[in-house]
Parts: C-alpha cells; structure tokens; sequence
C-alpha cells in the first residue's frame, strides 16, 4: 500500500506549481518565446485578465518567469521563463506526447 | 507569436485530463499499484470521498482507469490504470524530476 506522501514529495511540489489548466497553457505559451500579457491572453482564449494575472504573479513569485516592465508608451511588460521555469519543458513535452496518443 | 492553441492542441487534451493536484496524487499512487478507495482516500491527506470519487468516475469515463468491485463483505472496490492510464507516466516522472531540483 502507498502511503501518505511527505510533505516534500516532488510530484506534489511540481503539481502545486503547475496547477490548472491555464498554468499549463502559459508554460506551454512561453517555453516557445518571451510574451506580452496580450499575447497571453489571446492564446488562451477564455482567460480573464484577472486569472491570468493572478498566474503570472504567482509564477513569477516561484520563480518559474521574470517580468519586464518597458517604459514605453504605452508600456509593456514581457514575460519570460527563469532556467528553472525552462526545466519543466520535460514535463509539457511529455504532457503532448501523451495528448497525440489520444 | 504564438497563437491560439487549436481545439485539438495535445497539452490542452492532457492537461483536461490530470487537471487539478488530487488528480496527479491519484496518478501517481496507482502509478505503484491498484489500489482500494480507503488506501487513496489514506494516501490522499486532506481530500474529501466526494472529490474522490468524482475524481476517479472522471478518470474511468476518461479510459484512464478501471474500476472492479469485488462482492465481498463488505464489498471491496479496486482502482487500477489501464494501458493508456500508465502511459501517464512519462508525465508524473517529469513532474517527480522537476519536484526534485526545486
């Protein structure tokens, strides 16, 4: 019998990062290139500002992406992935690989 | 840019699939072995039957997994992956790897 996972299992603690869906979508969007938050949310289709923003903060306070912040007019900020966001492509590719398969 | 995911992006099919962080823990315990709903339930700390259950009749519907009652006193319900259930496991090593590192 499997018992109780320790609070330090590593399946647990990578799931607590990538969880729900739009999380998964965003890695997935940014493991290609650096993105604005507009280009996010298109991508998602059906993400509100409010989620996806949440997300970022919250992926950004992991330290799984950076933020940028242009002093343009107007202003962008661009978001991209840290070299340890960068390492869960082994857990998105495997994630498509197993959607072709079904 | 990247665009907008088509409907059949094969991410988007997993990630439907293993949404949600009870979901991942049922993954990886039936990964080991099958498994009664108590022995989940045990190992799951903190997840409600009502979650549970409807975790694992989503799975089922999904082909993820199978589910066998045994008529015994009293009945006993066995939880076990199907072929297309383990190929999941490319996904839960990945995420088991990344778990490590941070």
């Amino acid at each position: 019998m499997t018992l109780s996972c320790p609070p330090d299992c590593p399946v647990q603690k990578t799931a607590r990062i990538i969880d729900g869906k739009w999380t998964i979508l965003i890695l997935r969007d940014l493991l290609n290139e650096k993105m604005r938050f507009s280009e996010l949310q298109r991508s998602l289709a059906g993400v509100s500002p409010k989620v996806l923003s949440a997300r970022l903060k919250f992926l950004e306070s992991e330290g799984i992406l950076t933020r940028t912040l242009f002093p343009s007019v107007p202003p962008r900020t661009e978001y991209e992935l840290t070299p340890l966001g960068e390492k869960l492509q082994h857990v998105i590719s495997a994630m498509a690989q197993f959607g072709d398969e079904i």
